[in-house]
């Protein structure tokens, strides 16, 4: 096999999630996913479809019922941008990370220079080593009291006239950094004059808890760019839509990017269950009976869960504006890979090592906070605090 | 944007598909697929699983249960081989199509020289380019009768130790041309002596009506090679068992690959839903109520239209003994892509330029045979008749 395949990291919260394995008591905050089975009302959407027979091949860009539904949901969320663009800018994937591969297929080829902003999920430094691209990443910074920050300088210095393309993901996985709209503004202008793509994974865009934003959701490079920008926006259904296992997605394109994104996914997919994309349209058409509840919950899960953290002696963490992780610094424990199986070996609690998440993430732990009981996350850091004070057994 | 991603080709199909755009009355045979539903056992499944709930994501890999299916199946088709390895041998993937893209993810790298047999189907081709590959195409050739046939000598001598990747569709998608077992040892044995992978596209491998085989499959390089040869072969689920709109198929691999391509799926699609992966289990253990009545059918469809076809005044075609396809030639419309757009506007009539499929298939037209009901093929014949003779309104 080709030598980038084979030195591609295997994930790392797998290994933690091996290691528990035998062990059925284990309190699972590793995956990035809610405990939550998706809504009955979209479900029942895919089986009509089923029912209806609706079993066929389908469009490569996407249904267009649910390219206008994504449009729709666009505009809601942009609306100082013009009405009449969002449709031609639409594709549908077969998840949030088909999307992002997409992206990395239409820009980058062997021997290009890619920029990540890390930590971050380890999907986004793969892709472009797939395609042969050369990875550099720009670190963020952790502040005194645990929060993660841009040094917003060092990045615009990263990217150069030879960086083919920027990997932006706010809010952050693991970190819950977001980015703020100057910043956005300050790297758009930067990536205007080296000539760099900006690729955004923006799909914990709603999961936002600032409460500083008219439409309550975070920042977006949408806000600032324009339509022939250099920008491709990854968005999913798995985390506002609570649909992780329907493998759904969609990018916001240049309109002049969006017949080739077509014809990369008929080679890749050929195009999404046609089911699958009714459940989705109902999502959108009736997102208001589920995405303010869930991020209203979200909030309740972060609220309960953070102070608690903060209170167990050698935990270091600031409160996350968005996402739905709670990441940690963990004192003495610098091997957080080892921390993490031992926690679950023994403790009974699964978390994620940082350093799955970069180099710079060791020593740190990231547990997902979605969890629909949340007695579960106060369980949960009982056994944190057990196995710290020696007593496992918990 | 990349400029080999720029010049790929479109569909040629689509393009014809969108020339009958207004026009409802047209007899679509352009598609690779059945107009037939999924078995309604089958979506019972699926629709079982989502009322159960399971929305959340899956293995890498595939169920185990699925795995396990899979390869009680390839053992029943390859009685002779060991019983006690395909298991770590599958990965399921989010389509056939989708396999063979993780396929080049796997082995090929920029620079690479990839041959494809040709006519076919034309994501093979593009693939291959999108990772970054020199491709070279060995055509078939086309006899007296208008059977295409493989040139084995030209193929040999066109593998060299340079060759990464040798790409075979075989039975063909368009042509219906199959591979014999000698031919799939003489490829072996010569790729062994080059170094070169074989990437066999075996998902028309249950259409086959030789009635040659024992288990009346057509010749498979799982018959000939073993575990460890260099070979990866790509299934579906879409053709033998009426789930083109699922997006479901599986990879066979070296078991020193299958980890690697866990690794792939994660970073291109995570999973495929579970509620496809219980409707494709399901379909695996009931295998027997849905592909031979499946065959036996399309057998009766292609014995329909081919004598019809051949009593076409310019029509030239062999009786192809795989897939669902008839591959003819249309004496004096060499511009086979204006004659399909010609034919979908002036008869209704919709078929699928040769072009598509490879440029020494200029002249000739596709025709996809898997219909429910026989009558449309038959009117399908009388709509060309009529055009030929200049009675298109028919």
């Amino acid at each position: 096999m080709r030598p980038v395949v084979e030195s591609l990291e295997e994930s790392r919260i797998r290994e933690v999630a091996n290691a528990g394995m035998g062990r059925k008591d284990v309190l699972r905050f590793w995956f990035g996913e809610s405990d939550e089975v998706t809504p009955e009302f979209i479900r029942d959407a895919a089986i009509a479809s089923l029912n209806a027979g609706e079993t066929f091949y389908a469009h490569n860009l996407g249904l267009p019922e649910l390219r206008h539904a994504i449009a729709g949901y666009t505009h809601s969320l942009h609306p100082q941008q013009p009405t009449d663009h969002w449709f031609d800018r639409i594709a549908v994937s077969s998840g949030g990370v088909n999307g992002l591969m997409l992206a990395s297929q239409t820009l980058v080829e062997a021997g290009d220079e890619v920029v990540v902003v890390t930590p971050a999920w380890p999907n986004l430094v793969a892709q472009p080593q797939i395609m042969g691209a050369r990875v550099r990443t720009v670190p963020l910074t952790v502040a005194a009291n645990g929060a993660w920050v841009l040094d917003l300088q060092a990045l615009l210095a990263a990217v150069t006239p030879a960086t083919r393309l920027l990997i932006v993901n706010a809010p952050n996985n693991p970190t819950g950094w977001t980015l703020s709209r100057p910043e956005q503004q300050a790297i758009l202008d930067h990536c205007r004059r080296t000539g760099t793509w900006i690729l955004a994974d923006e799909v914990y865009e709603r999961l936002y808890y600032a409460g500083d934003s008219a439409n309550g959701a975070a920042p977006s490079f949408l806000d600032v760019a324009g339509p022939d920008d250099r920008l491709i926006v990854a968005h999913s259904f798995s985390k506002s839509f609570l649909m992780t296992g329907w493998r759904l997605g969609w990018l916001v394109l240049p309109p002049a990017l969006t017949h080739a994104v077509g014809k990369l996914i008929e080679f890749n997919t050929s195009c999404a269950p046609v089911f699958v994309q009714r459940a989705a349209t109902v999502a959108l058409q009736r997102g208001d009976e589920v995405t303010p509840a869930l991020v209203k919950h979200l909030q309740a899960c972060r609220d309960t869960l953070v102070p608690l953290l903060q209170a167990v002696p050698g935990v270091t963490l600031a409160n996350p504006n968005g996402g739905m992780y709670a990441f940690f610094r963990l004192e003495g424990h610098d091997d957080c890979l080892d921390a993490a199986k031992r926690l679950v070996r023994e403790a009974g609690l699964g978390l994620a090592p940082g350093s799955a998440f970069g180099p710079e993430a060791a020593g740190w732990l990231r547990w997902c906070f979605a969890s629909r009981d949340l007695h579960r996350l106060e369980q949960g850091v009982e056994r944190l605090r057990g196995w710290l004070e020696g007593r496992p057994g918990l």
